[in-house]
């Protein structure tokens, strides 16, 4: 961490600022420049972000050099982590999809998503059994009997499960029929949520929040780092901006900045990323193009009966032929990185 | 609902959207424009959120003219709620001032905050014991230890209790100690969680998500209502945005906009919606200008030693100065009531 | 300017970068940290900004601890710059209302609203005569017809005149015309411009950009700066964000910020910042009470009839109660500064 | 454009919107919702856009159905429009690359980029010879004598030219050199320039505002559109929003956008849309795959020298990389063309 004083600071406010360094068992270095004093701290400093340097008088800012998450860092952990979904891989230089509906509507519908699912070349199915819903009187989801129904038609169909699980008290019953526990956007930051999934040792899907900066979501996923053993797949879904021709703004640079970042795997959601169905296969391709590891997309037989985001929906149709898109730009990134490899190599 | 037919839709497309809102029993109104047409949908619209119809070929675009909620709004309940916090009123046209630390940090710190918040003119103490933090390795709250000192200091100094649930689990635990239950930014759609809150019928301190627009938070107070007999009182505490030199950007226009579209009351957070103490009195000042009911401010006896937000906490002088401006601006306010009532009654 | 290195960088890596900051004639203090280099440079780094250290190999990122601007800046000129637009001061305590039509239509029309502003107590009448619309199907203005109607009128009822140049080949017309030359948010950063009007000595009403950070605000009133003798006068009118219950989220926090930042008078535009007519009022008085020196606001003898902006106008009658509602705030304001003054002699 | 009233709106007032309407030339269809009455206006809306009628008692809001922009829209001009660069087609199929640095700084400097970008497979070489900068003491280009040596170095290496134009005066200037004109992101508004580029029948290189919506910058190609007969080509190069890890948010929905809406080539920026250099190539392909018609991007022959924006640039061994890579990614994406066009043809 880096102290910045005020041009017209006193000798006095300096010395007050260096004494509480030391008192909280850090180093300092001290830098007189041309115009003000600029302070470094030296040792560990992830325990100062509880000090308010800001407060003190004659102190301009605080600028923080060293991130505040560890176990999620690439630094920390330099190769690659594969996520292992009951024998499907995630981050192995593969490219998965998981596909399904919006909600779970019942045993016909999710059985013909899952057969149609299964038949485009996704691995897993998603659906949602808990529905978050900005007004109360909004369809809420199946709940229990979603989950059952949801499981019955991926394993007929020889797919994994993702599903979100919105609150403490259904982890237990989502994990029992999920193999991957799906954090949503707007719990990104339900601190205690991500602690308690982190427990469980499933995989953790954790969506971007709508105003999750990239820092953020980092530190979200070292909240499931530090509780046990849950590895964590990040899913870029777009964020909000002042732009309304779509749901949300699909920030794909986040893929090449959480590879740089940290180890764990990283997923797109064109459909959330988007908001409108014609729009989905372009933005998948693109999230192929940038590195993503996957991807998670809703169709749905009939999407125009969807009890939820069917213009985000793609039908059999759509989807199939955006699955033949995904193949050929998959076997093109193959290529590339079959370049870096021989080049590495040589 | 308007359902805009895109201009080369074909005869069938636009019999099929008819078909499927009649057979949802709603009425329908055909308008034949130059360009395309336009479909008006007549009945309780409420239940076709879930309708995908912009899914539907031929469709453009859908638009929504009646609101998702109900009991929230204006129209529905013409007259102000004034809610009662133990004797202590908001909404009835005075300015009520919440005062306190960021976190409860043991007894002595919150014993000398009440007297400070108290002998300011604040009415209600508020503090953290349970604190919501970006990293894992922060500070994260007494917790139950914390709500005790809290509500033996505000008792000492005749104040009521403001402290916010981020749980299911606690909110009995908090009920008990608080008097009003705060949900935070972060929770505001949480939506398991603002139905359990509906159900104490304690008031609700409704904090606007940092990503919300006024109408989700319309929506979430609704979740807060159609549970139970618990009033809300919404708390405006700046909104993401790219600016940086504040920590949010606080959207004031909130406060005129909330009031015409809801009967709840709605206080300001100047502390959160700033980030940086000397901002806090002149946009206090600003808030008791645009009509609000009330603010929640966070001080400290010594904010430089402050376990966080020491940056954007008062201390005894800056909030005791801050306080007489208030009053101030206060009584202008009720001069400018004066003159609208004498210019009805004339 | 500080450089952080990466924590990976080599010894050679650190030496180019210090040899190229010494090559530009800068000191440098190396700081070993515990993770990596950090260097800070000592000199005038003012004239760094284009050298691009974030491009070399092992550094991590850069910081800039000194601002860009210096004319703009408190620090080199402390006491507020007060703007006397032939005799009207803007920036003495005093709170100065322009009032006026979003565009000139005729002479009747300005005439008319030129008699109820000053009726209402505005000092200075505000028209657009050169109009930038997002369509250019839409009405663009009367051009130097609208100028001479708006002098007239002005003159006529003894008010200054405000009215924007939107291209460097209309600022002698604009400049014969008007007391104070606007500068619209679309051309904040069109600074080509800025050094143009900068050079004419009139005052030059800055309004911030849609997108506008504070940072890049006072950079753009640097271009005026240093271009001449023309005094700025800041106008925040709102920016953009996802919010879009408003036209604009309108920023209020800028006015103490940039009064702490900067010498030079800031005003507000609550009709821009808000869009919605009845907004206008309530967020005015707050402008007052953050300490703004002044207001810029649409009024039109007929709102429902205006050729532009007709919903954020106020008629004479919400008009001249706003302004009853402003004179009281103001009242309040000054005595709020009287007791800072007694203050500060006890 | 819809009218709709407010549920309390008086016979009266809806009558009276009514005779505007009438007024204007427009037929009205009249619905009676079960709370309030929807108005339909029928005829060339594109006249309403100034009158006011949110001013009117009893409306409670607008909504424009059809857009603004006419000859700029895929409606109006079914076919994509390939714009031809002497000789260089873009927007037929091919992805064509635009390479070179932030600003010409000399002729050497400018001749080596022009072999790079050449030998990487560039058609186009760019440059700045106008550079607009936050602050006035940056460097601001080396004006007419940065365009001579663009147009040299191109001439030598067989490139074609793209640069800014940032002002009126210099039109002719810029297009004596120049092939394309480009219109930079804070000028996308300044609509007299863009109506006078419009009438060169010069390419127009149209970037997006930082603020700008995909409606604005439809808009704002109409300005180019109608004016003459330069055709536009739109250049994505990231928007504003609160995420500071990258310098822009690259919106790269925007291309099947603006696919969607309008017949004019748009390609992509992925150094401005990102702001670092690394993060380029991902970008890149990922521009390939959303079916871009092309891409502009920053090269350097040594960006650690550069003037400015070297932090962003890519160096001969990274661009080279890159460009094998988007040469993969492209042969992807013929391949998915064919497959659509043998698809139609079955």
């Amino acid at each position: 961490m880096i102290i910045i004083m005020q041009p017209n600071a006193t000798k006095n406010q300096v010395e007050t600022v260096i004494d509480r360094i030391q008192e909280i068992g850090l180093d300092v270095q001290i830098n007189q420049g041309k115009k003000q004093v600029v302070l470094g701290l030296i040792g560990d400093t992830r325990s100062v972000q509880d000090v308010a340097f800001r407060s003190y008088e004659g102190v301009d800012t605080t600028i923080r050099i060293t991130n505040t998450y560890k176990l999620t860092s690439r630094e920390f952990h330099p190769q690659d982590t594969v996520v292992d979904v009951d024998g499907v891989k995630i981050g192995d230089g593969s490219f998965v999809t998981m596909a399904g509906p919006c909600s779970v509507e019942g045993l016909e519908q999710i059985r013909q998503t899952a057969r149609m699912a299964q038949a485009g070349g996704a691995k897993i199915l998603r659906g949602g059994a808990f529905k978050p819903r900005t007004s109360p009187y909004a369809f809420q989801g199946l709940e229990e009997e979603g989950l059952k129904y949801l499981r019955q038609a991926a394993d007929e169909f020889g797919l994994k499960v993702i599903t979100e699980v919105m609150d403490e008290s259904h982890i237990d019953l989502v994990a029992h029929y999920s193999d991957i526990l799906q954090i949503g956007a707007r719990n990104m930051q339900n601190f205690k949520l991500l602690a308690s999934v982190g427990k469980t040792g499933k995989p953790i899907g954790l969506k971007r929040g709508i105003s999750g900066t990239i820092n953020e979501w980092l530190n979200a996923a070292e909240y499931v780092a530090v509780s046990g053993k849950s590895p964590v797949i990040f899913i870029e879904r777009g964020i909000r901006t002042f732009e309304d021709a779509t749901r949300n703004t699909f920030d794909l640079s986040a893929v090449p900045l959480i590879k740089k970042m940290s180890h764990f795997p990283i997923i797109v959601d064109p459909s959330h990323g988007t908001g409108v169905w014609d729009l989905v296969p372009p933005m998948a391709r693109a999230g192929v193009a940038t590195g993503a590891d996957g991807m998670i997309v809703e169709i749905h037989p009939d999407p125009e009966n969807a009890w939820s985001d069917g213009q985000q929906s793609l039908n059999e149709k759509t989807y199939q032929k955006m699955m033949q898109e995904i193949e050929i730009i998959s076997a093109a990134m193959n290529q590339i990185k079959a370049l870096e490899n021989s080049s590495v190599r040589g």
